[in-house]
């Protein structure tokens, strides 16, 4: 069934009113017709079956026949990664960490980071689509750009990912069993050494995600996929 | 160090000489000087350090310092993948693939395939340039495009990952350790159920890559990447 997001969604109102672009995309594009149904996600789990009563390009009403509420993941993960000097790396990686199965992005302001600025509502519109292409009910949350040691500082534990040199550990032997795990990703110039010591005195472990040299969009979604794996045997 | 690609690299001549564009490379963007050492990679397992000796942006040449051989992976991940409507999504994932680590790929033309031509070429230079960035010394094989029938009749066995109904089972729970792995990724509209009946006349066992929905690019790049975790522990 095609998925449409909205971002709220009165499950106590039956009456359901699409917007002018979803019309348009139902009429023209799926040529959806009056009985037909389709699902709206509000991303927070959400999923409501809708049937068409009145179809046009300009305006489409139906009314919901279904309501099926999505638990939560029982893990989740988090990743923390400086945004990609080419913005198009990060939104790629945003897209696939979606469809695998992700919680909550930060982007970080790092010491090495090329990229100072980044477009939320532009990378937000990315997260949307995946999630309805991939069938899914749980909006990623994408966090404010936020300085590395504050952001570190507000979190109680977590890992770092690095090419530095020291003890590392890989993180599918570590296989951590928390609730939620927060890996940091450094931008293309890696985490500074200031950096990696100012995690690790806050309780970030030190990973590693194999022997390859990884980019940074690389890195975030391998560990995005390696913790998925984790996840779905605890 | 610095990593070139040569697909032939003599080793019993200590003379080496760079191309233009190389030379070019190497004395305006790298700023190297005589004396430097830079590495040079066949793709085929071998690594050379070359001291340079004559830089110019005309003209490069040193002398080979150093000779390491790099021993193939003892597990080899083989995916074969009918290329993406739009082209960038399977250049993604030859780039992806090659930094996590992939032994051969072989584009597949299918039933519900709407891309019927591919530049290798340019597919070729991905992997390459993804070689180089990952610090890697085994360039992944790619094959020319070859229908769907034609290909499984040449496998002894493998899997094949689709959409459609029917018992499967997780690739992360087969675990498969045979020496090469063969996955047959499906095009934006899935393996028909022809060509599904096909393989598994021929030895494809069917799998799962999980619950979610995944595109094309990131089905083949999951695979990749859940069969370099299994490898790493056989």
């Amino acid at each position: 069934m095609d998925l449409f997001f909205h971002d709220t969604i009165d499950i106590k109102n039956p009456a359901f009113v699409f917007s002018d672009e979803e019309s348009r995309h139902l009429s023209k594009v799926l040529r959806k017709q009056p009985g037909d149904l389709v699902a709206v996600t509000d991303g927070k789990g959400l999923e409501v079956h809708i049937q068409i009563q009145n179809i046009s390009s300009r305006k489409t009403n139906g009314h919901l026949v279904e309501t099926i509420v999505h638990p939560a993941p029982k893990h989740q993960t988090h990743i923390a990664i400086a945004p990609t000097k080419n913005i198009v790396r990060l939104e790629w990686f945003l897209e696939k960490a979606t469809e695998i199965g992700i919680h909550r992005i930060t982007p970080l302001l790092c010491q090495h980071s090329e990229r100072k600025v980044i477009k939320s509502d532009r990378l937000t519109k990315i997260l949307q689509a995946a999630l309805k292409q991939s069938q899914q009910f749980h909006l990623p949350q994408l966090d404010d750009l936020i300085s590395f040691e504050t952001f570190v500082a507000q979190q109680k534990k977590g890992y770092i990912a690095h090419c530095n040199t020291g003890e590392k550990f890989d993180l599918a032997d570590l296989a951590p069993t928390e609730q939620s795990n927060c890996i940091l990703i450094g931008p293309e110039g890696d985490f500074s050494i200031d950096e990696i010591t100012f995690a690790e005195k806050n309780n970030f472990q030190t990973i590693s995600l194999g022997s390859q040299r990884l980019r940074t969009e690389t890195a975030a979604l391998v560990a995005c996929h390696t913790l998925s794996l984790i996840h779905r045997n605890i």
